[in-house]
């Protein structure tokens, strides 16, 4: 993990894809999503910029991101990138990869960029197929100026408010910003790569150097989110840097790399802890912290089985300090640990000492249940290794959203 | 999986763990749980039996579990079994474990067998200490004769019922009988091992057979269900066959052993299947049935994701056709297969063919979701192996008792 101390970023009030040099972004609604909610949305660089992008490790692939990999790959570039809300356009044959090569078509006629520079992404319900007629009238009716917002909230689908962040880091004594919007909140449990999130910045940063980076910080934001312990067919990152800022080309030799590498995971954490927080159903952001694990991996399996434990979900979200079943899942996650090593927190209750429950005032630990964030910290005595992993509480509102998406 | 084809046995009304001969079980209530529910269960058998276990691959082990392997380790003989409902002994240190022994101390001296012809099970919150001075007292009140179905009450916890199950089969011309009990309800996703299950027959099989037949048969069946994807500290199966029905010795070798071990599996899997069915908040019994894939192992994992999935356990119950989220948990499940060649059942509706949706009667499909047991199909088209998983949808009400259990 990229160490905090690091960090030397500024964050931007009310910071977006737009914060940085060179970049807009805008949303419609193009009649796909019921009661008029925007569901088109599309975010453009001036220039070419340098790309990179994670993808789902579902078998199933969506065919937006068939089209949008083979964009990436073509030069490690993109210069527009446009998202509709409301099908998925997964799991629809060889007429649904048809689709999303003709949205991306259109996008780039639109805009008038080059065809391979152009990434289309879709969300919603899968197996349906695009009503392409809305899609291409709704492309070519984009303009060149848009608002920020319009696109934050055109991506969404069962979230129920808009995933956006932007911070400031000074390379090179110029000042870089990086941005990003994101959508999620059901089918949430990435895998190696993620839901929907569109990451902008106007650093100078050449696209392999981009693409180590966002992996690297993937496993420590984006992979460690669970809502439903669904991996989506649909989840994809995507990176683009224009370079408008005008530092230095940035590579892990630049003497600023980890400051950078610092500001760039604030803002993968930021965007995956707000999907998290906006979960299905969701009332509170849980934060399992994992220390002196042997290996990182250990403490992410961990970290991730805890934050995926229906039953521990369902005790947070009756604020019930029901310590068992926060151990049970860190036995079966599969790590290497001693059980009688093992110490818990519930906020700053110890309620597990080395593998013995504690008297711990119950009071207490119900009280910080009931806070909007809940922490939840383990500690292996195993190593010096640690990770952090998010999730939400299991509420009824979560079966009453998922029993009736779709009919 | 042992074929159905081979199954020639006969099932018993009212079948319980006192069906073969030979076998006595009962219980009490002793003062653990609340309301004076029955709490304190015995199984005992007239002469010692040969005895086969499998058992939770959890990382923290209840106590009550290191009790019965030494004893099951010992000659690979059992007589007796306690068991007590309403505290888990897990995660009780060296007391819990001292308590354990001495609860096997207590059972074995009261029916006067020899101590490691004795096994102890306890199922319930962990975390806390046993009243020894209720399981000591409860013990000693034991008489040698009391009900079956007092036993399968006194081991339950959340569950709304109890599971019980007798099947006879004759082999080398005798009556072979075998019978079963089991408790689970909440933290089922078994691995390698289970839930609380106890199965009696009065077959003669030594151990080290018994042993086998219980493992193959435990893939098929307790490891094959699943409620909330939690699996406990304290699951395991225990198996005691006396001899009493005198038929020649079975193993593999025995010209009936697959009549016998199809037997035996569909009490393991009666006993599997009404535990998913009484999952915490169930409404309904889902079944998934995947077929023609490559491996079994394949077949397995994809039924197990299916069952696991929040998304479809809450689309079963709000009998949603949202076949989306069936082929997502299939692509996730890590099971090697082409996404073009799979197809999709509900009931009989066929809802995908070849990874395409078909274009099926949402009203029909949607009308077999509504049925107490639901049946979902998968077929490969990669080989001829299949496997079958069992689960349960998710309700308002598996919330409502796991935000409130312990408080």
């Amino acid at each position: 993990m990229i160490k905090a101390e690091e960090a030397a970023y500024t964050i931007i009030e009310n910071g977006n894809v737009t914060s940085p040099s060179g970049f807009q972004a805008g949303g419609a609604a193009i009649g796909i999503r019921k009661h008029n909610k925007l569901d088109l949305g599309w975010v453009y660089s001036d220039i070419p910029a340098a790309a990179a992008g994670v993808y789902t490790l579902n078998s199933f692939r969506a065919a937006p991101l068939l089209v949008t990999e083979e964009s990436v790959a073509f030069e490690g570039k993109l210069q527009g990138v446009v998202v509709n809300s409301g099908i998925a356009n997964a799991c629809t044959g060889e007429e649904g990869l048809a689709n999303a090569y003709a949205m991306r078509k259109a996008f780039a006629d639109q805009l008038g960029i080059q065809l391979q520079h152009a990434a289309v992404a879709s969300t919603g319900l899968i197996g349906v197929q695009l009503s392409m007629d809305k899609i291409i009238s709704g492309i070519q009716a984009i303009k060149d100026e848009g608002k920020a917002d319009d696109f934050a909230k055109a991506i969404l689908t069962t979230d129920t408010c808009t995933k956006q962040v932007a911070v400031s880091v000074e390379i090179d004594g110029v000042p870089i910003t990086i941005g990003g919007a994101a959508k999620g909140s059901g089918m949430i449990h990435p895998n190696m790569a993620t839901m929907l999130a569109f990451v902008t910045t106007d650093a100078v940063i050449p696209n392999d150097m981009l693409e180590q980076l966002l992996k690297k910080t993937t496993d420590n934001s984006y992979n460690m989110i669970t809502v439903d312990g669904d991996t989506s067919t649909n989840d994809m990152v995507l990176v683009l840097a224009n370079g408008k800022a005008g530092n230095k080309e940035l590579n892990p030799t630049h003497p600023e790399w980890e400051k950078f590498s610092a500001a760039f995971q604030y803002v993968s954490q930021e965007l995956a802890k707000k999907i998290a927080r906006d979960g299905e159903g969701a009332t509170k952001l849980v934060e399992v912290h994992v220390q002196q694990a042997k290996t990182a991996a250990d403490a992410r399996k961990i970290g991730k089985a805890i934050v995926a434990s229906s039953l521990v979900k369902a005790a947070v979200y009756g604020a019930d300090p029901n310590w068992g079943r926060i151990i049970t899942a860190a036995g079966y996650s599969g790590a290497s640990f001693s059980p009688d090593k093992i110490s818990v927190w519930l906020g700053d209750s110890m309620v597990v000492q080395n593998g013995n429950p504690t008297l711990f005032d119950e009071a207490e630990a119900s009280e910080h249940l009931k806070q909007e964030a809940v922490l939840i910290t383990i500690d292996l005595q195993e190593g010096s290794e640690e990770a952090t992993a998010w999730g939400c509480d299991l509420s009824y509102d979560y079966v009453k959203i998922n029993a009736s998406y779709r009919t």
